[in-house]
């Protein structure tokens, strides 16, 4: 009872102590916020003063060497210098405190002027991990709900896809394409060089998923005749989840070696059909292209369904024209990479024997 | 001339300057990171240890009232100076460098483990604000875009809506919600006291958006029989788009004036049907009401058309549960949002006259 009485005289001293304590964290906190946004500010200054510098002499030495007024082996080395630079600017601890580049229209629509990226090097790590984790699990969904779909088809449901576990599918693709196309935009706000055009071909397959849920799902009579639109998207649904998971058993032995290397940064994605380098590259690399092929060839026969066939849906033309769009850019995109591959591989061994950092 | 060969000479020495004060910011950049790292791990303790004492008293205070060992008024004081210390701790300056709380599933599934936390207060004001503007741009097209289906339903297609249009509004509809969704589990996470039944709510409407779109819009004959589900749907949206409307703008007022008479914390959203205190609620109210009356009404409708109707289809008894479910939800929630309100009220008067802080 004594010890009650005793808390009860103390109470008002120790709430006291503690809204005190409030305040002095509030101003701790205030007073961090004020030094933070100040040393932001010089490293912001610091970094484009660099940057504008690099762009300079990077010019300079492009407008000395026709004159031969620089040796080229030095133009090499300072270039190389150059490059070095560049990446502790935009690439280093300081570029975490940096002003965010323009996240891009897709970001903003759907979270508002957020800031997406990552402060701190082992967050974007573990961004980018959980991604690589996210897309290993969607890569077998990828592949065996469409061949389930196909499987139950001939077996139980008699050649007559019914229309929900296919609009169910349906959803689930636009689902994974959208998620995939955030995810993908936020690893480019954290430095991740990802092509453009994958985050644009997850823009297709965003809206080739919306259109397709759209897309009526007849029933008998005549099933095997109006299903064909389906039959050859969940076809090639079930091919594109076997390159995924391809590519990425290819691609997390690759990341983490290049890692090991220094070759990469730690945001590489190779996601799409830009896998990787030297020998496992010919193997996957006739997979991509045929891959391609049959994607091209699946978008001409929706679009001959469309047009001879006894369902004339102008979701059917979309989605065909769009297979075809998506064919010819994942081919333009993947023919690019393999040229910047050989560039870089035909540099590296003209440079071959010099130590690297 | 001279001056070309002079820049070459000088070129190598400028390269080397550069890359120096590139690995100067690198290490400054490093330095802050941990500078910082250190200072967040010390507010954290100083802030969790705050919580628990906060904690304590609160219970000491409750358990001390009805043995009379504390005066009634002094425990009230107590209880205000705790809530006060609390709210530093939560929502002041040093809230920004504690670690983010659980920010969902909704948020992690779509984007992967990003922070989506905003250091500092004026970068979480201007997502509040760009969210209302968003909110008032989407009211408008909530209530144009139905209105003018409906409109051109009975002027032009006789009675008869096209299949498109209506697939594009729900397609606008489920990507409006979608971004709804996301953008206020990230208020959510910024500390705005949003209810959480309020995003539940959105839950819904994508799922009903996702399996609107998936009912067939049939055609002739018997149009206005079979699009009748169709039609409730587009009546209700309209009426969500008109209390939409007056919720914002008795929104725009109330907030800038709880925030200025320091009511409200800046992260405030009241949206959905909670809104306001004081007069003007006696207007919005029965709006209300009559709105989630009617929401329920056109669920009943739609079980009755998809029961006894001609079209028995599952998307239009999915659609009418949905519209029930959000009915009850959102009375219920209006109703208790209400009562706190009043509770709240009471309590003010009750102190009144002391002055505050």
């Amino acid at each position: 009872m004594e010890k009650v009485e005793e808390s009860a005289s103390n109470v008002e001293e120790e709430v006291g102590e503690v809204l005190e304590q409030a305040r002095e964290l509030q101003e701790s906190g205030a007073s961090l916020l004020w030094r933070l946004s100040y040393e932001e500010q010089s490293l912001r200054q610091r970094a484009n003063s660099l940057e504008s510098s690099i762009r300079r002499l990077r010019s300079l030495i492009t407008s000395l060497l026709p004159q031969k007024l620089l040796d080229p082996t030095l133009a090499d080395k300072l270039e190389e210098d150059l490059e070095r630079a560049r990446c502790f600017v935009t690439d280093g601890d300081a570029a975490a405190f940096l002003p965010a580049k323009y996240q891009g229209k897709f970001l903003k629509t759907f979270l508002g002027p957020i800031n997406v990226r990552a402060s701190g090097k082992d967050v974007q790590l573990k961004v980018k991990e959980e991604y690589n984790s996210y897309r290993d699990r969607t890569a077998y969904l990828f592949l065996l709900f469409p061949l389930t779909l196909l499987i139950l088809r001939s077996w139980i449901w008699e050649g007559c896809l019914p229309a929900f576990p296919v609009q169910l599918y349906q959803a689930w693709f636009l689902f994974l394409y959208t998620g995939l196309a955030l995810r993908e935009n936020i690893l480019r706000s954290n430095g991740s060089d990802i092509r453009p055009w994958w985050i644009y071909h997850h823009y297709c397959a965003m809206a080739m998923a919306l259109v397709s849920i759209t897309w009526e799902v007849k029933g008998q009579p005549n099933c095997t005749q109006k299903q064909r639109g389906v039959e050859l998207f969940l076809q090639w649904a079930m091919m594109q989840g076997v390159a995924m998971l391809l590519q990425n058993r290819y691609q997390h032995q690759r990341l983490y070696t290049r890692i090991a290397l220094g070759k990469a940064k730690r945001m590489d994605v190779v996601w799409g059909e830009t896998a990787g380098v030297d020998g496992q590259l010919w193997v996957l690399c006739p997979i991509l292209f045929l891959m391609q092929g049959f994607e091209a060839y699946v978008g001409v026969l929706l679009l001959k369904t469309a047009f001879f066939g006894v369902v004339p849906e102008w979701q059917i033309i979309f989605c065909g024209i769009l297979l075809v769009v998506m064919a010819v850019g994942n081919f333009i995109n993947t023919v690019q990479t393999l040229i910047a591959k050989s560039r870089f591989k035909a540099k590296m061994k003209k440079t071959k024997g010099k130590p690297e950092l």
